[in-house]
């Protein structure tokens, strides 16, 4: 059981600072527990914490107890402390309730948890955007941690905008991707989601176009920030329908069009560079911000020369992009490539609501990087999951029912399987989960009533036989419905 | 020089995800290139990544554009790729300009860089509130971390709340120091700063009131979550005046306090146990919560039973804390006490915003405090910070010159020094700045024009023969200006 604290005084007067008199000790504490009417029992500082407190003897205090002593107002308790004595004429103060906490936004449209600490493989989970866990070089990294954590690298202080030297790497491997940038340009940031948050609380426009189905996270992130969003439609089977666009564009005027133009979550669709030079052009046009998410471009085979918006467009599409699902999740390391004018007061607002990120985090990355490991890490990644995407293809191919269809992004780490609109997907999960695979239902993605009917499968997570064995039953199913 | 992206088309149809034919391969880039105009030497997807995408073999890809090529719509450049050949009628399409950045809210008034990354010590920095980092634990903060960087500790996802051990360490130890909690009801922040963020983005009052000067930072982070400040005047000479911050409250009615009632940030100043009283009592009165930040109470000696309003005031108050300034500012651990009414929110927002820490530094920490190096830091911390205070308390009272008083927090790590208002701390800036020594001015941190005139010393920060030097140039200087 913990003792009570002890009673807080208030020393101060015109000469705060110089050293008081045992007089004038005695004063303040008879004044304010008289004035105060401190309940019976209450605790006093213990001698060498008023005597510290006040930069004067413990004598000095000593005596003045003892004299408060003398003079009724405090009881020694030995080897206890000393307390305020019981004189007839005191009442207790009213004792404190507890008091009511602040009252909070209504938060029940978000989970309560992240689901990622929940994960579990016990089942087949066909709808994780995550990569295989055994595919993540954790060994290596865990090494670069080490020797980032030797004394000399465990700084003391840290950079706010994030660790210079992993911003000038960043910058330099951009460039061999034709994407324009420097250190100056780049946030590190915890997740490509800070990012987000970090754009959608600076930019002044209170209207934000996404694509619809939307990155989920993406949506509530922006909804969060109490931004009015615009759906933006996909088709990833048709394309996107570029009248439809400029219309709710010019409608709306959103400042700021928030895309994922490779391997949109969940679609897996990726712009043509045709729909990407629409979208460039009416930035122009219509005044909007571009805020591009690349988050799997370089979960693909031969993916250098992939096109971006921020590579066409130049340094006003601010682009992000993060370690979490090619790396490590549990890293936390994303990035936001901004430019001299957006940049400044991106790492403003970083700073302001959270300061910046471990440093050892950013240090061990850099080493990472620079020792030439992720390099060797995304080669190896990449072929194992070209051999995962093709085994998932054509075990679609030999299984699905005719009147389904699939997407084929061709990288990242996932496809959207389409069933006929007649299927309820909600009996699929059912009758699936009773079966021991799981698929996640996608309707709280859209922003307007689903004009897709279908979910996730994310090939990079399960080892190919499980994944087949899991389509197989996914097929069974559908097969059984659409009798 | 980095190649060009590709042209990326759009090829699925009713049947998507089956295998395609030579044929339809042509059709749609055929078609594609001629409805798009792409321009002259727009390189084509190199034939193993169309084929990968597509799950067909290389050789009908390969086929398909052989035919194009025999169609004059391609040519091959043996070893550099295969490109769109250049027919009389078509024109380029038109260049696309460089896109205009989204526009960003005025931030002018808020710094461009977190000052920690400039942080010098080549001057007498006198206005620090860190500790000296040679009284930092490194050496056995990096041991935690190369231990919880184990293959095994190295987790591949993490817990949005914050790692589960040291919710369930953190809560031990608040209980242990009369602080109801439990580890359902933490979440572990970046650095206090997240927490902060997280309550003021939670509620749904506009209007905070907080103490008047405020720690500054935290004064920004609710501009920047643009909600109404509410001044609540602190006279760390006189102590609070209760009806005066009655009269405000009920005035204004705020939705929140946000507090600092121990070692408050810049002036020193501790709350009364009355003040702290009354403070509660008005909290069921006018119907506002507690945000109650103990950043420094754990800096002094004997510090357990400190008064703090969640202790007296119950669960409702949320309560934050930190280990930035105790253990390492880089490490960026901070954490939220709330309770089963409000921590699920808050969870969602932190996971919304940016998903969670990195799982390596909450175990890293849990490991430093469960061996127990955190309690052994602390006792020594305590007592160097106690010379270094009891130093500097003696070297003001021999130097300073009369008119000048000074707060006595007893703890933390810095006090406010407060001279006439006659004197203009512009002025005595320049001339310590002439000197060597640096001292920070405040007035940023008041929400009113300001009623003291006064800086901080910061006895944590630097060795006491180095403090001492710094404070008798002070005291010149103001010997001078005083004349």
């Amino acid at each position: 059981m913990a003792r009570q604290p002890y009673l807080q005084f208030h020393f101060s007067d015109e000469t705060a600072g110089r050293s008081m008199s045992m007089d004038q000790i005695i004063d303040v504490i008879r004044q304010q527990i008289h004035t105060y009417n401190f309940p019976i029992g209450s605790r006093l500082p213990p001698v060498r914490i008023l005597a510290h407190q006040l930069g004067i003897s413990r004598n000095v205090v000593h005596r003045a107890y003892t004299e408060l002593i003398a003079q009724g107002l405090l009881e020694n308790h030995p080897r206890v402390g000393l307390f305020v004595a019981p004189p007839q004429e005191r009442v207790s103060v009213k004792k404190i309730r507890d008091v009511p906490s602040p009252t909070l936004i209504n938060s029940e449209s978000w989970p309560t948890q992240s689901r990622d600490a929940k994960h579990s493989r016990l089942n087949i989970s066909l709808s994780s955007v995550f990569v295989d866990p055994a595919l993540l070089p954790k060994e290596r990294l865990a090494a670069c941690l080490r020797s980032a954590s030797q004394q000399q690298h465990l700084r003391t202080l840290y950079d706010a905008q994030g660790f210079l030297p992993l911003r000038q790497k960043l910058a330099e491997r951009l460039n061999h991707r034709g994407i324009t940038a420097d250190a100056e340009d780049i946030i590190i940031t915890l997740g490509s989601q800070q990012a987000v948050d970090l754009v959608s609380r600076g930019i002044t426009s209170q209207v934000v176009a996404m694509e619809n189905p939307a990155y989920i996270r993406g949506k509530w992130l922006i909804e969060l920030n109490r931004k009015k969003t615009i759906a933006l439609p996909v088709d990833p089977f048709k394309g996107l329908n570029l009248d439809d666009w400029q219309q709710r564009i010019a409608n709306t005027r959103p400042g700021l069009l928030y895309l994922t133009p490779n391997f949109h979550n969940p679609t897996g669709y990726s712009y043509t560079t045709n729909e990407l030079q629409h979208i460039l052009e009416w930035s122009h046009q219509y005044e909007f911000g571009i805020l591009e998410d690349d988050w799997g471009s370089d979960i693909l085979s031969f993916s250098d020369f992939r096109p971006s918006l921020r590579a066409q467009g130049g340094p006003g599409v601010l682009y992000i992009n993060s370690f979490s699902i090619k790396l490590l999740p549990s890293l936390r390391v994303g990035y936001l490539v901004g430019n001299r004018d957006v940049t400044p007061t991106l790492v403003r607002i970083k700073s302001i609501s959270s300061m910046g990120m471990p440093a050892v985090i950013e240090a061990a990355l850099f080493e990472f990087l620079d020792r030439g490991y992720y390099d060797v890490h995304l080669k190896q990644l990449q072929g194992e999951l070209d051999r995962r995407y093709q085994n998932c293809l054509n075990v679609l191919r030999q299984t699905m029912p005719a009147g389904t269809r699939w997407t084929t992004p061709g990288g990242g780490s996932q496809l959207w399987v389409e069933v006929p609109k007649r299927i309820d997907l909600n009996i699929l999960q059912k009758k699936l989960e009773k079966r021991g695979v799981q698929i996640d239902l996608t309707y709280d993605a859209f922003l307007e009533p689903p004009h897709l009917n279908g979910f996730r499968i994310g090939y990079a997570y399960l080892e190919p036989d499980i994944l087949q064995r899991g389509i197989e039953i996914v097929a069974e199913e559908l097969h059984r419905l659409m009798i």
